[in-house]
């Protein structure tokens, strides 16, 4: 059995098993997981397993990172459903979500190639704002955000079962950072906190994430307009070529004092 | 650009910082990522980003895992679409999906108290063979499983951007193991090529993940009838209910010479 502590750690009695201590009962902290369904205007756009504390931004965020809404605002409001339902939550936009959001992966659909990684790529360059000019990036800024994003991460720390994202600015200054246990939520969280104060696109701003960058992680970043995504982990292949495509700086393997550099090097000092 | 080298791994080039060597140009390898299409019997059932290559494999066990088939005779056949359209797989089934496949995330929608932890066990529950007694598990086979599956994650290796699953029978052989840039996706190949050669349901038998324990990778070990998960990583809360209920051997961290156990200790010997 677990006990839920406070939204993001629940406790958990273990058997650890280690050489000189041999078979020991223990308190362990494991990270909280728990479905959610994120609904627009009274209808259901997508379930995901979360950490729960931060629904408003997660739904927020996951919105405008699909480009379903395009800033603060098109959000009249998001909270959990009236009848107070756990782990609904529900966002009221102004005019309508900005497509149709019954085809949540709609964009693989829509090329006459089938479904490929071209029309993923096709699809985020129709949904991000114009590539712009960023201020230069030093490379010891690179790699000093994971080691700033790690103290903020008090959620991994206790239960090493949390991804995180945070967002820093170009002088680096870390204005958010976000964990859960799955790493597209920690984006979109961290991604809607700020949409929520206001800020969208997030122009010129850097994401520091604490694992892999997959293709859908800097499709997020490409459509929140982002400079630059710097990842303690490996890229992919697509991630590599969205990246490139949209000029967006893309480090890797951000570790110790070295880094890969995957695109959008100019980008850098 | 990217310029895929075998199915697994694309090269690109990359500019590497780090000190003494300053900036180098250089040839790496990144993980392949695309989309596919699963369909079954012509109905596209869902996509997901996968390394390509064993897509087959990929498409019968997420099916399996899913409880959308039942084993080895519910498939009639499964590849790529007779258009040949690229990244599209279809499975051809005896008698039909055991259900309606058009609600993909069907279980949260189930229950009386909305979208809750409650009913995705209470899915798994139903979706699962019943709990089997199976041989002791000796801890020293517990801690040589992660070695063993390493020397497997060839792709891994090569770009540290692959996950892994790998299964192995009570006496601590591997019988397979696969990778992917997805979790689920690797864990979805393992079982798939388990279930084409006729093994179904995977009773007493063990899957080694190079990652974390989430609710979704314990949910298809379940579905699968394996008796435990061993993973390298840390388990999520629902991931120890969902262990805890079945019965399933959870065991997470484990690293070096030590594991944590949270769920399942009656199955070690």
């Amino acid at each position: 059995m677990t006990v839920t502590v406070d939204p993001h750690v629940a406790l958990t009695w273990i058997e650890r098993i280690a050489p000189g201590t041999g078979i020991e009962r223990a308190r362990d902290e494991v990270a909280v997981e728990e479905p959610l369904e994120i609904r627009a205007d009274g209808e259901a756009v997508a379930v995901t397993m979360r950490t729960p504390g931060e629904d408003e931004e997660l739904a927020v965020g996951f919105l405008a990172g699909e480009g379903l809404i395009g800033g603060r605002e098109d959000v009249v409001s998001a909270g959990p459903t009236a009848d107070l339902e756990a782990n609904v939550v529900e966002v009221r936009t102004r005019a309508g979500l900005r497509r149709d959001p019954s085809d949540e992966r709609r964009f693989y659909m829509t090329s006459s190639c089938g479904v490929c990684g071209k029309a993923a790529l096709e699809f985020v360059h129709r949904e991000s704002p114009p590539a712009a000019a960023s201020a230069p990036v030093k490379p010891e800024l690179v790699l000093r955000l994971p080691h700033e994003a790690r103290d903020g991460q008090t959620g991994f720390e206790r239960t090493g079962g949390l991804h995180a994202t945070a967002v820093f600015d170009p002088a680096g200054e870390m204005l958010v950072l976000r964990e859960d246990v799955g790493r597209h939520n920690a984006m979109d969280k961290a991604l809607g906190v700020l949409l929520l104060e206001g800020r969208w696109p997030l122009t010129g701003l850097l994401a520091c994430l604490s694992g892999r960058a997959g293709f859908e992680l800097v499709q997020k970043a490409s459509v929140a307009g982002l400079a630059g995504v710097v990842a303690v982990g490996a890229p992919s292949s697509l991630a590599v070529e969205l990246a490139e495509e949209r000029g967006t700086l893309l480090c890797g393997f951000v570790r110790g004092d070295s880094f890969n550099v995957y695109a959008g090097a100019h980008r850098l000092s």
